[in-house]
This record gives structure tokens, C-alpha cells and sequence, in this order.
């Protein structure tokens, strides 16, 4: 003790910055370590988190749905008209799923509701964007989250009856998961644009294009999803923001697959020449797989896993294994990104979309460290990149072994959100994600990082923290 | 002065180490740098290097022939057979390439012997291995390196008449370079396997597979190498020993061209099968496009830029932009690397092929930072990977602002050997290589890392210091 007075002092202050101010004005130095109180600060959540953190329910919950997770064993198994997929969009019901929690039209978000417009002409149930805009308006047209029918659809996330989507199983637990086509960049539906070559476009995809993937998905040789992600995670990809090489590899599979059929030459080139010209070609896929490995460990009374966070481009929601069918919302964040020209944050939506479910499997911006290149897209550097992924480690059930990450000497990707965690250490998880104009009709303009809200983690574990409560 | 001599000492040493004796045997600290003498402690040779060194002949032909590398602009033309694309082979003459510098029959390494004895029988001038081998061993079939006729070929680096070979073109020298079709993994003739499986290969490649490719590669809509390649540096290649993203790549495109086609299908799909299913299918591709690059720099007289780097399974042997066609030649170094199950380094011949022109072009070992996940082939760790490129940076001319490494913050890759820096800091260009068995008819047996002898440089410098006494 002696030597400890006798020598300068630095000391590394692990609590509020308050407590080192003496040390400090006593011409001592000081390291502050990035601290924060726990819960937002918030003394009775903190003391409600405080006592989750220990409860042996949650904990034995946990692993048993984070098992879920990494035993699902996600294969393409098919594409089909949404309506034949989903009972909510069958027999000539006139509902439109869209991305993130339950949101009614009037308020909606600029491009989701130019999706839904364009989606409306697309079905035929309107002739012109204004007319579409209002019977969006009336009662006429129903709207709900495409998670609520096992379904997930990037930025605006628009699902009507006659778009066909993809169908993921899960060779575990035989559940299904959907999404949509990727339409590719610039004006697309996703983006909110509606103008009729974005309508001609999805016309397209569920006539030609769509004959010629669903000849080609049920000609597979291989339709296992999980191998294909982990080797374009070591291919540059994160399998959100970025699908260069998953979207390659999983062209390889459909041409070989088309190979072995009779089908129109014409048409088989038309639909391989748009996969191969859309780098995100892939993205919906790894969106439903994401979706069915969540869906897996979803439901386990108890847990804090997060298996859902999604974006309505106004409020961002998320729900946990443990705590059913609630959502857990906050206002969505904006998107600090790179746009393009002529583009500032003063133009764009909020956070939008369900691609975030990719984060939620540990993927996209989880997995930032396999793909340094990423940061063209989305900004910063590939240091960034590889400290995302590390820090994601913090508030995460593990680490995936099947999706393993060069940059982090193949360690698995950070992967299983406790919501305790978020709420404990104030580490948000990270999500890469496209930017939309805020109007509707214009489509996107720019690509960039954002952050889950604080608030739904605190609702999440505050709900959580009520159904132990009332258990046995 | 007085504080220095009263403070515990810490020194860091930039010498031999003997000069840090005295301080470690008076009780202070040394950190002794990596360092030797220059020159390989040779002193006549140092003493010309450091004559070199200021040379400004040298540093004017450098920058001379280095933008020449930097402007090359590799493009696919076309797939012919060995005996049209190179006079050397053609009019019925017994000649076959081989990797490496110059060598005998009786001479060669177990694989490229192998290999020389499969591609006899593949010609059909004899009809056994056996009388294959004898007919090696008399004069009436001539050895020349692939080199020689702007060729290269990975491993053995066999290329006879029959044989096709991809033809890529300089855009801006019109210079052509040539090499063979990659067989793929595992027995095959590169490794120096001759078994009647190797040899009907062979046959199906120069047959079926060269129509097919001939065709495709002649509608081909995109033909520029360059861009591919900078773009699979960015999906996890180093397009050396993995070629996973631009063999996709090149997939992607040839798919595309065939699609305009009318070829027979069943033909086609074997084909593309072929394809898909060999991921160092662009490998030989890489390495003709490194040929003319390389060789666009190369006649620049007095310069010291390394044009060629080339084994024979014996010697190492390189060749300077400025000292024309002399080969610089020393012992092949062994290769430190990860064997198959069954095998180790006392079965490995020493380091072989033609393959590390990718490395003189600034790909392969020096862009391993692209390829993390390359150790998983050759060895080391992630950081490793990234820690060669970087130390390549001190033997080259430069960074190639067309092959960026997003793990060096988009850094260019290092690239343009110069001899006197090599024979200067001592550092050995690094090479990511294929490891074949010692005996001819076995094949690969693993994959590593190995370093040019830097007797080569010793060699070279010399030599180009003679040059430079003997001009005006």
C-alpha cells in the first residue's frame, strides 16, 4: 500500500465518471472505461433486471431455445404464390403484409405506403396509385405484419396475395418461413417506388420469372441454406447488406438444376440474366432462412432470446422466445449511412424493414467481420467491420459454430440476443440496413448502420419480468 | 544526456546482434529488431547492391516498367488448342512444356516426370507409361518451359500440342499469354498423376469441354480479367490457391454466353457441371492474366522489377524486366504446409508450378489479406495472412490501386518485385502454393507456404549490375 501512494496514480474508473472527479482534480489520471447504468438508468427495472439476471428459469430457458437455434437446419424448399403459402392471403381476402410491428395505414411511413399503393395496382384492385392510396385509406384493404403469418419482407416488406415468395423449411422442426422476390436495386416496390415499371417488374416476377425459379427450386440437388450462408460468410458476405457471394453460389445451384429440365430456352435466360445482373438476388432467402432458425427457438416460456426485431419504418419492435405474440416497440432510429447524391438524412425514412431478423440469427451487422468490404455500403472501416462483431459478443447466448468468421480466427458469429444483456450492458445490437426516401415513390438512397432502440429491450425484459412473476 | 544515464535503460537494437552484448551483459533491456546484412552478408555483393540502390538507371526503368504493369489490361479471348496458339508445338513437333525454369528429363522432379510421361500417352505417342517414360528419356521428345512460349501451367505445368489452353490478351500491349485447363482436385495431371482416369479426363477436356468453352468464351460479353479479379480480392480469393468467388464469377459470365448459344444441352450442363464443381477452375485463368501483365513489364532494360517466378520441382528460378531471358536460378525451397491425412513433408516434392507469376503480379501470397480464410488451405492464421501482405510492401515497387484488400483499408495489393529490396531486407516473396508427392502417378498431397531462395535475387542483382557496368 505504501508503494501505492508513493507512486503516480492511473487509474481506470469502471462506474460513473462522477466518482473519478476527485481523483482527477487531485492531479491524478484517469481512463474512463465506456460505462453506463444498467436499464437506462432506470433504478426499478435495474432492480427487476438485477434479479432476472440470476433466475435460474430463464437461464435453463435459454439454452433450451438457443439449442432450437442452432440445430434448425433451414433448406429452400419451394416458391409459390403468397397466397397459397399463407392462409391470412388466401381465398381472394384483401390483405397486404408489410415489415415490423402492427402499424395502421394513416400511419404508415412514406415508402411503405407507396409499396402498398403499388401493391394494390399490382393486384388489380386499384387502377392508379391515387385511387390505390384510397382504398388503402377505407376499410377495404387489411394490413398486417408479415411476421404475424411466418413471413419477413426487407425495407417496406410488402407481401400481397399474388406475389409468389419463398418457402424455407426447416428440416428440424418442419416449419416454414416466406419471403418475397428480390425485385433488385433502384426503383423497386421494397424502396416505396410505384411507378409502372416497378409494377411491370413484380408482373414479370410472378409470371415468367416466377415459372422458371419454381421449375428450377424443386429441381434442386441441394437445397440446404446453412452451408451455402457459412461459406459466403467466408466469401465477403454478411448475408444482409451484402450477397455477392451467396447470391453467385446459389445462382451455380439453379443452373445446374435448370440444366436437367425442358423449359423454354428464352425464358430460362431472361430469368438466369436478372439473378445474375442482382447482387442481392440472395437477401430474401437468407431473410426466411434467418426467419425459420428464429422460429425454431421461439415460444420457450422463460426466455430472454430475442427472435424477432423488425422495423415499420416508424416504430421498431421486437419479441422474445418467452414472451409470445407481444411486441416490444420504441420510435425507430434514423440511419447513419452513406447516400447517394444529391441525398442527405433529411430525406430518409426511418430504420424500415424485417431484414433485421438476419441480425437477429447473427447475422448482417453481427457478422460484419466477414466482410470488410460491407463498409463501401454502408460506411465506416473495415476495423469497424471486425469490432462490431466482436462487441455483439456481449450481448449475445453464444457464438454460431456453423457460421464462422475468418476475421475472428473462425470464431462463430455472435448469435442469440439476451434482452437482459442489451438492457444490462446498454450494447445495442447493430444492424446493417438499405435507406428509403421518406416519400412514397421514390425508392432508396443510401445504405448504412443502425442500432435496435434501448426502449424495446426494456419493455421486453420488464414484460418478461410479469410472467415470472406469475408462474408457479 | 545526464537523465538518460540515470533512468533504467530500454534499448532497441537495428543491427547485428552482437552489438547489443555489452548492454545485455551490463544488466539493460534489448529489443533486437529482425534484422540481417544485407546482401546475405556477402560483402562484394553489398556493396554492388548499394550501388544499385542509388542507380537512378534502375529507378527510371522501374517506374517505366511498373506503370507498364499497372496498365495492362488482361482480357479473355479465347480457348485454342496448345499447337495453334503457340509456334513452338505446333507442325507435329515432340515438344512439351513444363513449369519452371529450364531443366532435363533425367533431371526432373517424380511429378513433372509423371506428368510428362501422361501427357506422351495422352498424345499417343506411346501407348504405356512405361514406353512414355522411355521415350522421355531419348531425344525424340523435346522439354521446354511454359515460360519460354508465354505460357504458364500450374504444379508440373504439362502443356502438349493437343491440349487446349485459354489465350488472354493485353488490351493495351496486345501481348497474348496462354495456359492449360484447370482438371480440378485430387488426381490429376498437374500433381503428377498419369492414371487412365487422368488421361481420359484429359481427352473429355479437349473434346466435349473445349467446344463447349471455345464457344462460350467467344460469345462472352464481358471478357475484362482485371475487374473480376479485384472483385473476388473482395470475396475471399487471393486467386492463387482459392479461386472460390472468381471461378463463380467467370461461371456467372460463361452461363450467360452459352445462353445465347445453340449448343447440344446435355453437353453444355456437363460442362457447366465441370465447372461448378471446381473451384480452381479460374486459377490457370489468374495466371495468364498475371502472365501478360508480368510481361507487359517485362525487356524494360535495367530495370530490377521481378517479371517471372517459376519451380520446376527442383530449382526456383526467376527473371528480371532488365536482364532479358537469363534465369536466376537456386534450389527450390520446401514447402511448410498442411498434408492430406497419411502424408507429410518427407513425401512432398520440393515447391512446383508456374503458379507464382500470380505472386510477381501482386496476387496470391502478397494479397493473402483478401483471404483470410485461405489458412484453412495453407496454413497459419487469419493474422498471419494479413501480416505477409503487409511485409510485402517492403520488397515492391508499389500497391496496385486495381487490386485493393479491404482488410488493409482498401490498400492496393503489393505488388512489383524489386530484386534489390529482396536482396536488401532479406525478405522472401512469399508463395501460396499446391504441394505435390515426391513420385510421379501419386498427385497433390497438400497445400502451403513457401518462399522464393534468396540465392535467385543474389543471382539476379548480379547479374543486372553487370548490365548496368557493361552500358554507356
Amino acid at each position: 500500500m505504501k508503494a501505492l501512494f508513493s507512486q503516480p496514480l492511473h487509474v481506470v474508473n469502471a462506474g460513473l465518471r462522477g466518482f473519478a472527479d476527485n481523483i482527477t482534480s487531485a492531479g491524478g489520471t484517469v481512463t474512463n472505461l465506456d460505462w453506463q447504468p444498467p436499464a437506462g438508468a432506470d433504478a426499478a427495472l435495474g432492480w427487476q433486471l438485477a434479479n432476472l439476471l440470476r433466475d435460474p428459469r430463464i437461464e435453463e430457458a435459454n439454452r433450451t431455445a438457443y439449442a432450437r437455434y442452432l440445430a434448425a437446419q433451414p433448406r429452400l424448399f419451394d416458391v409459390i404464390l403468397a397466397r397459397d403459402a399463407m392462409p391470412g392471403l388466401g381465398g381472394g381476402q384483401r390483405r397486404i403484409l408489410h415489415s415490423g410491428p402492427p402499424i395502421a395505414w394513416a400511419d404508415m411511413c412514406g415508402p411503405q405506403q407507396g409499396a402498398i399503393a403499388g401493391a394494390i395496382v399490382y393486384e388489380g384492385w386499384a387502377d392508379t396509385i391515387e385511387a390505390a392510396e384510397a382504398l388503402a385509406a377505407s376499410d377495404a384493404v387489411a394490413f398486417d405484419p408479415c411476421h404475424h403469418h411466418s413471413a419477413v419482407g426487407p425495407m417496406a416488406g410488402i407481401i400481397s396475395p399474388s406475389m409468389p415468395v419463398w418457402v424455407v423449411e426447416d428440416g428440424e422442426t418442419g416449419k416454414y418461413a416466406f419471403s418475397n422476390l428480390n425485385e433488385g436495386l433502384g426503383k423497386v416496390l421494397r424502396f416505396g417506388a410505384n411507378s409502372p415499371e416497378v409494377i411491370d417488374r413484380l408482373r414479370w416476377l410472378s409470371g415468367e420469372f416466377f415459372a422458371v425459379m419454381q421449375a428450377a427450386v424443386r429441381g434442386l440437388e441441394d437445397r440446404n441454406l446453412k452451408p451455402l450462408m457459412a461459406q459466403a460468410l467466408h466469401m465477403g458476405d454478411e448475408v444482409h447488406n451484402r450477397n455477392a457471394a451467396a447470391s453467385c453460389l446459389m445462382f451455380k445451384r439453379l443452373v445446374l438444376s435448370l440444366g436437367r429440365l425442358e423449359l423454354d430456352r428464352a425464358m430460362v435466360n431472361r430469368a438466369l440474366a436478372f439473378v445474375a445482373a442482382n447482387d442481392h438476388f440472395f437477401l430474401n432467402i437468407s431473410m426466411a432462412a434467418s426467419k425459420v432458425m428464429m422460429d425454431a427457438a421461439h415460444g420457450e416460456p422463460h426466455s430472454s432470446l430475442v427472435t424477432v426485431m423488425a422495423r415499420n419504418g416508424v416504430n421498431f419492435g421486437i419479441r422474445l422466445s418467452g414472451t409470445g405474440e407481444m411486441w416490444f416497440q420504441a420510435p425507430a432510429n434514423p440511419v447513419n449511412g452513406l447516400y447517394f447524391p444529391g441525398y442527405s438524412i433529411a430525406d430518409a425514412a426511418a430504420d424500415l424493414g424485417d431484414s433485421a431478423i438476419t441480425e437477429t440469427a447473427g447475422l448482417g451487422g453481427f457478422a460484419m467481420a466477414a466482410s470488410p468490404a460491407i463498409v463501401q455500403f454502408v460506411g465506416g472501416t473495415p476495423a469497424d467491420a471486425v469490432a462490431n462483431s466482436r462487441r455483439m459478443l456481449n450481448i449475445t447466448l453464444g457464438a454460431n459454430p456453423a457460421f464462422t468468421l475468418p476475421a475472428l480466427n473462425f470464431g462463430g458469429t455472435p448469435a442469440g440476443i439476451d434482452a437482459r444483456a442489451v438492457l444490462d450492458t446498454g450494447i445495442l445490437p447493430v444492424i446493417n440496413t438499405g435507406i428509403a426516401h421518406r416519400k412514397a415513390g421514390v425508392g432508396q438512397i443510401g445504405a448504412g448502420i443502425t442500432t435496435a432502440p434501448l426502449e424495446c429491450f426494456a419493455g421486453a425484459v420488464a414484460a418478461l419480468a410479469g410472467t415470472l412473476e406469475a408462474a408457479p
